[in-house]
């Protein structure tokens, strides 16, 4: 039986572990949970995980969450591609990556993002441009990176960069809202704005198998 | 040169990091950073770590920072014990533990802990008593863990219990502190209040090398 996949539309949470399954090419099932149906919160998917969030995963009798949490089960129930490192510096270096975007990039993200897609972009404009000005720093931290080699950890691709991009691609979406428009984010175009990491989402989104893991209700 | 370890005195994210160099028995040079001094913003530590947190480590030219990150370069390095799980199924479970004790019992944690420890805890006992509700569902599933085994993740200790033990002895610490007393919050006495947690308690506490990770400024 192939490994099932629960996994919600636009959660990051659910995209890093999305893209893993496909970069390791591991056959799943995939069971697109609708948050307006509460179906995260249904009896029967509060048996696979309690607290209600996005993803999980079973496989067989196996169930698991947590998405950092499965990506350690992926690499060793699937172990090529490496997602967690060759080396043991590199596996140092992908968990840091992975987790000070989690820590400190995501909170920032948040301060711009939920106001925008809650419609209140003109309301909040100021706190949204201060989260900008945050949001900016992590990005040049990661331009720098990307300027010199061509994922977040090296020359292949890893967790780190499965964590990052949906966090990318949440950045871009929010600023290219008509709503964000006035408030001049300085993301867009982030050809202009930081090549390096336009470089590399382009690359990601060449992986094979990339347009299952993009978001349905985005398109 | 052995591995250099910076750490802070009672900072659950140096200990989880300590527990497991002494369980790992890898020699280690000790820099133990004052927070009263702003040791971890000074230059010299910034180049280490640029958040400005710890732990950090040395090893050699490679530094690395983030806790669980350091856990997974130490796995690689001094792979006997494994703290991280024997098989794909406890890597996962290591890795879920840890995380949900960081993503949910830590902030609960901090709305008991800081208050009393800031000397707040008569003006702020209504939000205190609120989190200790909280946090009792959290103890009580771990509780229900270490009723069917002797660590969090079946019969060896791992990253899950070095990041659950530092979160548990804050936990006694501050509900002890004479000014929690009045609360009643009902952890104490550990013993009676969840037997299983407390027994697992004393499991660590008599691991070889113990007293040199707990924290100093406690004594």
């Amino acid at each position: 039986m192939a490994l099932e996949f629960f996994w919600g539309s636009g959660s990051c949470n659910s995209w890093r572990v999305h893209l893993a399954l496909e970069i390791k090419r591991v056959p799943y099932e995939s069971h697109l949970l609708q948050f307006s149906k509460r179906e995260h919160k249904a009896d029967e998917y509060l048996k696979i995980n309690p607290r209600g969030k996005v993803p999980a995963i079973r496989d067989g009798q196996f169930t698991l969450y947590e998405s950092l949490a499965i990506l350690q089960y992926l690499e060793r129930r699937f172990p090529e591609p490496p997602l967690l490192g060759r080396t043991a510096e590199e596996a140092g270096l992908v968990m840091r990556q992975a987790l000070e975007l989690i820590f400190y990039l995501e909170p920032i993200l948040d301060r711009v993002a939920v106001p925008i897609y809650g419609g209140k972009a003109a309301e909040q404009a100021e706190a949204i441009k201060a989260a900008a000005v945050d949001l900016r720093q992590e990005l040049s931290r990661l331009e720098a990176v990307l300027a010199r080699t061509p994922f977040l950890v090296g020359d292949a691709i890893s967790a780190a960069d499965c964590t990052a991009f949906p966090f990318i691609q949440q950045v871009l979406r929010a600023s290219g809202k008509e709503a964000a428009r006035p408030l001049e984010l300085g993301f867009l175009p982030l050809e202009q704005t930081y090549p390096s990491l336009a470089a590399w989402v382009k690359r990601i989104e060449a992986l094979p198998g990339y347009d299952r893991t993009y978001p349905p209700h985005w398109r």
